[in-house]
């Protein structure tokens, strides 16, 4: 959401705090909205006003409390998230009054944050918003556990779950421009419009209005799945394995469908299809790309 | 088993032929054993006397008749498996009677097959037995399953199921000699005995009278399991996942738990471990390191 327009008064800062670790899916009463002191950059700092914030599906699993990958939100915490901010103050030689950049101090209207290390953004290059975006961590996550993980060659057939999101909706882009042939799950019907008439994929269809998964992804893929690029998990997940051909990659990105889930989750076992058909599943979490980012903006 | 020493009447090819297809465990009733009539040799072939047959896990899934990466064994076919033989009888310049053959010919006395190409064992270099197991399918099985799919580091945890198999035992001595902490799992006292005295490594347990296998792999691997080595799948494998360390790898080799199972199975959902553990999993079947055997045997 863009901030710029609603300022708050002087000298205040408006922050998202986590009120209560959710239970299930999370409610508006999990979270307060406060009105912190808006604070003061010290040397070699900036002040910076947010402009863009992201709200992304890992978020889920940063107010679980549980440590995985990453440290977790906890409650009376700043809400984390990236953001794309404007600097209005500045105690550093190394950014002036009106530059953009991209930052990771969470859903607040401003931060006081070091100057050193932070990027600067070009508005003349992209959209800054596409920081948070396809030249941001979606789009690397898209670009690097696609590629890297699913390997996909000309003429493969490529499955998508949730492609019409963020991360969705660039793989299904990537992999138009390898040659394969798309196919995606999304869960409206103006989104699995977005994919096979925007996108230009080879098919797509709602899951939530779809009754045979199985039927469906038959139909739509004939030569059956040789890559699998994973948001949801699920239901979808259960019906693509086992149309999976020998040999096909899995790039396990997100287990959205899972992410409110309460206590043991179930599901068909995975492992003798992985066995049978010689399937390579991998999870990743985009950070271990870093070092690479470059490429992948370029 | 050895057939030295249980010759039939002269004329005679005693076979195990597939008389039923099994409905979940396998029966003595569903094989037959016959009298069939001693083939002769063609131009070009020799007959062989079996001398070792090999019974291993894979022929489980052989005789389901469904098809999965092999042709199944139907009704009234001799049964499928690899043979050590010696040629009794000889129309081929390329092999004298006495000479040693490894062979795919089943679970039968004799069989009339071409010379060419039949690969000849030298007793002087290995005992020919070992061409069914560390020279052979099993050996390779183990050698590239683990070494390419797990890439096991010195320090390394490393657990195997099924250790006291076949192919498992041969993994354990592997990951020691890499300088792996090795656990296994077996179903006797005697194997687990074998798997710490003999085979020397660093922890085992008998999954038949072990109540808690999260306790006890936590006890053996107290720095968590960065390779996982998969012959059965199952509750070992359930608890096993879970304790998987960041980039940990998992070679699935076997799924012996499930093969006599019946209708759909459900188990504890992985991908979300997959994912946030960025584990790699990858299935294998051995023929698809059969160019590189020369290798492995060396």
């Amino acid at each position: 959401m863009s901030a710029t327009s609603v300022g708050s008064a002087a000298g205040v800062n408006r922050q998202f705090k986590l009120a209560a670790r959710p239970s299930g899916l999370p409610k508006e009463s999990d979270f307060s909205l406060v009105d912190a002191k808006r604070p003061a950059p010290g040397d070699g700092q900036v002040l910076v006003k947010t402009v863009y914030l992201s709200v992304d599906p890992y978020m889920r699993g940063r107010i679980t409390g549980v440590k995985t990958y990453a440290d977790p939100v906890n409650v009376g915490d700043v809400m984390a998230g990236g953001v794309v901010g404007q600097v209005v103050e500045s105690r550093s030689s190394e950014l002036a009054a009106g530059d953009f950049v991209l930052g990771y101090w969470g859903w607040q209207e401003y931060a006081a944050v070091n100057a050193k290390g932070l990027p600067k953004l070009d508005p003349q290059l992209a959209p800054v918003s596409t920081a948070l975006g396809v030249l941001g961590m979606p789009g690397m996550t898209a670009y690097f556990g696609f590629l890297d993980i699913c390997a996909p060659k000309p003429e493969e057939t490529v499955v998508v779950s949730g492609a019409a999101g963020a991360v969705g909706s660039y793989v299904c882009q990537i992999a138009k421009i390898k040659g394969c042939r798309v196919i995606g799950t999304a869960g409206s019907d103006p989104k699995v419009d977005y994919l096979k008439n925007d996108l230009g994929l080879d098919g797509a269809f709602n899951y939530k209005t779809t009754a045979d998964y199985t039927a469906k992804l038959k139909e739509l893929c004939p030569n059956g799945i040789d890559c699998y690029f994973d948001n949801t998990g699920g239901q979808v997940s259960d019906a693509v394995f086992p149309l999976l051909n020998t040999f096909a990659r899995v790039s396990v990105c997100g287990q959205i469908a899972h992410y409110n889930a309460q206590g043991p989750d179930l599901g068909p076992r995975l492992l003798r299809l992985i066995l049978v058909k010689q399937l390579r599943v991998e999870g990743f979490i985009v950070s271990r790309f870093a070092d690479r980012f470059p490429e992948g903006v370029a």
